[in-house]
């Protein structure tokens, strides 16, 4: 279990605006698209976990945006796991094109039920994040 | 009851892509605005159907794009009710800037409960909506 | 020169909406996204027809919407080559699930300048394009 | 010359995901909405802005979701005029329903040209902004 992984997306025309660059929005869009894969590979799909009454709402967020990124471009994904708490969950972001990173950004998600009450994350889920928390050190 | 409602949209940046222009989905979204309102006006809330386990999904739809659109515009969305059956009902609309319709688009919903089977439409919400038809006449 | 391309998408959770599926907008993306790949394939990557002042605005579209689809599922984007004029293209596409055709689709595209006035589509891609619609014979 | 301002929003479908709540991507839309109204009330709409070469990327954002909102609710968004530069703008945002703070937020701006190179800011509008400031005191 890898505390980190990795996505591609190419940069749509929708998702830019008349500057002629992406629309800011989007990068939490992909940021998400990072954490999708990220619960994946750890064996975790985050459908899957919705279906069991896990949902991880994003409490918070930030980006800071480097340089303009544009329609047609690819560009990776990087998602990192940076805290597990008992209810609580944290992910850094770098997104970068051609190995220069663009766009920074980090979200936290609280763990709730389908009725939207903070509890605490499943066991098995909690363990698994762990772990790949250690593989970081 | 009326047979068609009235809104306004102001163009938000997110709405324009980097043609400078509109991006052609979001004319949906206005669309879906408009039915918003529609139904909203005609005394049924459609967060208020929906909580009774009423759902009406976009089963078809067509967009005429006139004239482009752009930021900071602001805008007319008339929703026009075209046909009530027992599990469908179609809406038409027109998206005009000072008095010139600038795009034209049509969708049809079916009537569906939470489970997505198709079922009919309530009987208040139907008769509602044949007596705002008769008004179009 | 191929008449049809093929292309994935994956649905993000930024796709879906209350209703629990993708929201009908999103097809026009998804839509967008098989055109990109379609032009790319063709030789003729947009981004770069923008660069020298070729602009393919959509005129028209319309959907069919004949099963719902959702979060994580993994969707296959055809798309077809329908007409070629000196000033219009018009495109089809067939979105599917696992082999089966979820929702259908049209576009038209006007070719404008950057000053949005109509011209015709260069030579070169015009050329590229009614070789392709021949393959389809 | 207020250093604040307020817009209303009314939450559309579209901006739902399937967790039931508002997809947290879009109160940085709603957070342009306010900017776009403070600017205007200011006297300087930003499409003018931009027509006359002075385009405002985001450079930097945060959110905190403090309650989730839903489809239908309507919100004020209070845009409120934190720092000026001479290259740079700084806003914060509060999101309320019923006089409650749902969502809190904040962006950063600098300005470009056309060619994205940093410039300062045109005098007129600096110096509304810095008047706008001066009134908080």
């Amino acid at each position: 279990m890898s505390y980190t992984s990795e996505s591609q997306v190419s940069v749509r025309y929708a998702e830019t605006d008349r500057m002629g660059v992406v629309y800011h929005a989007n990068y939490l869009v992909w940021m998400e698209v990072g954490r999708t894969d990220f619960l994946s590979q750890l064996g975790f799909p985050y459908s899957r976990l919705e279906q069991e009454g896990v949902l991880f709402p994003t409490s918070g967020c930030s980006l800071r945006i480097i340089h303009p990124t544009r329609y047609e471009e690819r560009l990776l994904v990087r998602t990192v796991l940076e805290t597990v708490q008992s209810r609580k969950v944290a992910f850094r972001y770098e997104i970068s094109r051609e190995n220069r990173v663009v766009v920074a950004g980090q979200t936290t998600h609280i763990c709730v039920g389908p009725d939207m009450r903070v509890r605490t994350l499943p066991r098995p889920l909690h363990a698994a994040l762990k772990q790949a928390l250690n593989e970081k050190k």
